[in-house]
């Protein structure tokens, strides 16, 4: 089996609100808007923001929960890129979840919420390869 | 900004139980595993599965629900491959959530929770094309 993940999808209550911060604060461009789903083409996968009710709808599941027990990470060439990106987001519409600082495990990253509450880690990973169609790898 | 999701994060109790899911059921390889974390490489991306209390304690938030308000989604190559794969996933630890059927939009889909409750879309979808790589592209 592929190892490959298609699409994620982000229930959200509000399509426009949503649409503010991954426009205005990531900078993104959706490939497709309509009054249920907004998508955006990313690196090898799809992300989607979808009505929270049509996403329950259709898989089968009501009672979606907020903050879900998840996080998304988007990972920025260099350490000085972070707390102003941190920061755009937040002026988008996101909340600061833990401002920027060095984990552990090496590396610089903060937390922003997006406006549904879906939590976004803004990191610099000095290991990790990011090439320039936005492909990551790990690497210790 | 780079249209770049560098990290899935998915919050677990049990990490053996979670990598039963993903090793059996999806017949995935981790990259990486400590007590802590495992992560996968996939296709441009990283998947991880993080103990829920380090995550919450990573992203400086407490009380992480779920079932969250997402989904993931695993698109595969035809409309055959999506029943014998939900059917494997459940048998790895997932839950049924919804039986392959065709959606409105086309194609054809069924939904499974993995063991900490995060929702698998397994999807058959003729529009989107996938490469040799797994780097799924969006089209109408």
């Amino acid at each position: 089996m592929q190892q490959q993940i298609s699409v994620i999808t982000l229930g959200v209550t509000d399509l426009g609100r949503s649409r503010r911060f991954y426009v205005e604060g990531f900078g993104w461009t959706p490939v497709f808007e309509n009054p249920e789903v907004h998508f955006y083409q990313m690196n090898g996968l799809v992300l989607g923001t979808f009505q929270k009710a049509a996403l329950e709808a259709d898989m089968n599941r009501t009672g979606l929960l907020r903050p879900g027990a998840f996080a998304l990470a988007h990972n920025v060439p260099r350490q000085e890129d972070v707390t102003p990106l941190l920061e755009r987001l937040v002026r988008a519409g996101g909340t600061l979840l833990r401002p920027a600082d060095a984990p552990a495990h090496g590396g610089f990253r903060g937390y922003v919420a997006d406006p549904d509450d879906h939590a976004w880690e803004i990191a610099w990973n000095p290991a990790w390869t990011i090439d320039a169609q936005g492909h990551v790898t790990f690497r210790l």
